[in-house]
């Protein structure tokens, strides 16, 4: 068997080197993206691995059934980008990753936290210029807090535990119930109720679709003073220029964001050489009451190890079997 | 009733003032510390309440007992800048705060250690330039990590809470066995056991006294490679050159350090205006493995809550009933 995995990061190499070494199986290692021409390269492979968040090009798929391979698997959980089409007239089956680390995603909601609660982004830029006075930068202790969960799938029930290990008082809100949360009794009735509630809250939820925000000048005029919301789920679930003007007048005390609404083409690139023109992504970089990262929240040793094995081992298991529990559904 | 509380700073006034006014209690707030001149503000109260790390002048207790002044509350812990002689024989009594926020110091080396783990202080300085690159800051998660917990006392009681809330694997030692810690089993044998055996070790110890560190270049020999100290105890517990040397060359990830055996006269000052004459500490400063705050960890409104409301409670109880649960036995 041999197998050929695309557009890998240098951090992910030394995770399929060892899987390789490990399982006695060769990879060819392309740094490249998929693409027409670069499929070229998996010519007398048994199967390709990819990840990358442009287009897939439907003639990709054409070249893999000529060379007789049938295998695709992606290192990450979306196939929006997948032309599905082309893959079953070329009858080739995609595997995707669905769960890397719900923890790590979990873990940086609470860093964020914690780095926002006790003002490092201020004291971090204060002690560079060898100012090391306290004031104004008081924290704030967790164990004081009441969280609300917004979305208690896999990442947020991860986010519930941290957070009462903390002992801080924990509130949830999902349209459907998890048996656990519902066991402790967290669950208020509405989105709303968790909102007025809360002096953190931190979403885990998907995307409501464009032009449907969840934090926003309504939504944030009904919070309590001084609440503070944690964003590494989707942009789009916030209004940012409401979210920025509450921080700055007063009736918001800051907010985490590793997310955008406008992050693509800034996010995961370098613009320290060029004029920034995004105004308000400046001012909330800016503010000391803004933890704000570039999509980090997954990017951990971790779950770069995962994404990186279990594409792997899914491979391995339609190749010998024909099957795989990662495969997806090409006729829903 | 009439009480004066010397040294208030600004972030403690709100509290004091609250105190007050829910207590119907007069309160005179004075920000300078308390001295042989300033000590005549206090003609005609009944108490004094004081925090100041400078020395407590003998003559002070002289003029309080001319005075008729004979209870003295600090709003902190540490009685050693008092001369207990002087008051003993000026008949006064003496209380301190002996806990004020266990939480907020165990809460403190989480976020810094939350804050290393994810590569915060290079990611904000990334992000400040508008340099958004992931690479090189993958970030390492806490639930993969064997902590170890070097002192069991409420401080260190409260971070083993925290870390089990993470799903991370903790270990301990104290010298006696604390009943809850030892009922969970988390207990090894020596401080060298939990050294070697730790990714992350966090200090919650007093200090051994001169010259004797925990961690020097001998002790970090026998670590885990890659493994990452927390400090919010006390700075002369680490040789900060050994530790610094071994970032630098790679046997440690890195450290968090909320304390530094030479921080007097540099933290909660401002020397941004002046030639910075520290160059180990201002190299710590620089690499973006240190987490260096300048002895924040109790800085919580919680805690400075604590700090201002609990003194004016044991001086209320010392007057109505000559004594107080917070009182120091001066004969001992």
């Amino acid at each position: 068997m041999k197998l050929i995995d695309f557009g890998v990061r240098e951090d992910e190499k030394k995770y399929i080197q060892e899987w390789s070494r490990d399982n006695n199986i060769e990879v060819k290692i392309v740094s490249d993206l998929l693409t027409p021409e670069t499929v070229k390269l998996a010519q007398g492979y048994d199967g390709i691995v990819a990840y990358q968040q442009l287009p897939y090009d439907e003639k990709i798929f054409d070249v893999m059934n000529e060379y007789g391979i049938h295998v695709i698997s992606l290192r990450n959980v979306g196939v929006d980008n997948v032309p599905l089409a082309a893959l079953k007239r070329n009858n080739i089956r995609l595997t995707n990753v669905p769960s890397y680390s719900p923890e790590a995603i979990a873990e940086y909601s609470v860093a964020g936290l914690m780095a926002l609660l006790r003002n490092f982004k201020h004291m971090f830029r204060k002690v560079d210029n060898h100012d090391f006075r306290w004031a104004p930068d008081i924290g704030r202790e967790l164990n004081e807090l009441t969280v609300g969960v917004a979305g208690t799938g896999r990442i947020g029930r991860a986010a519930i535990k941290i957070y009462q290990g903390f002992g801080a008082k924990v509130i949830a809100f999902n349209k459907f119930h998890n048996p656990d949360i519902e066991k402790q009794d967290l669950y208020v009735d509405s989105l709303d109720t968790l909102l007025k509630n809360s002096d953190v809250v931190t979403l885990h939820i998907p995307s409501l679709g464009k032009g449907h925000t969840v934090i926003n000048r309504d939504s944030i005029s009904e919070m309590k003073d001084n609440a503070i919301i944690v964003n590494s789920a989707r942009g789009d679930l916030i209004n940012t220029k409401d979210l920025y003007e509450a921080v700055a007048n007063g009736k918001l005390y800051g907010a985490v964001m590793d997310v955008y609404e406008n992050e693509v083409g800034i996010f995961n690139t370098d613009l320290s050489d060029q004029e920034f023109k995004d105004d308000l992504l400046k001012k909330v970089i800016q503010s000391p009451r803004f933890i704000l990262t570039p999509h980090i929240a997954f990017y951990t040793t971790k779950a770069v190890k995962n994404m990186a094995t279990i594409s792997l081992d899914s491979m391995v298991s339609e190749l010998q079997t024909g099957t795989s529990e990662n495969e997806i559904n090409l006729d829903k």
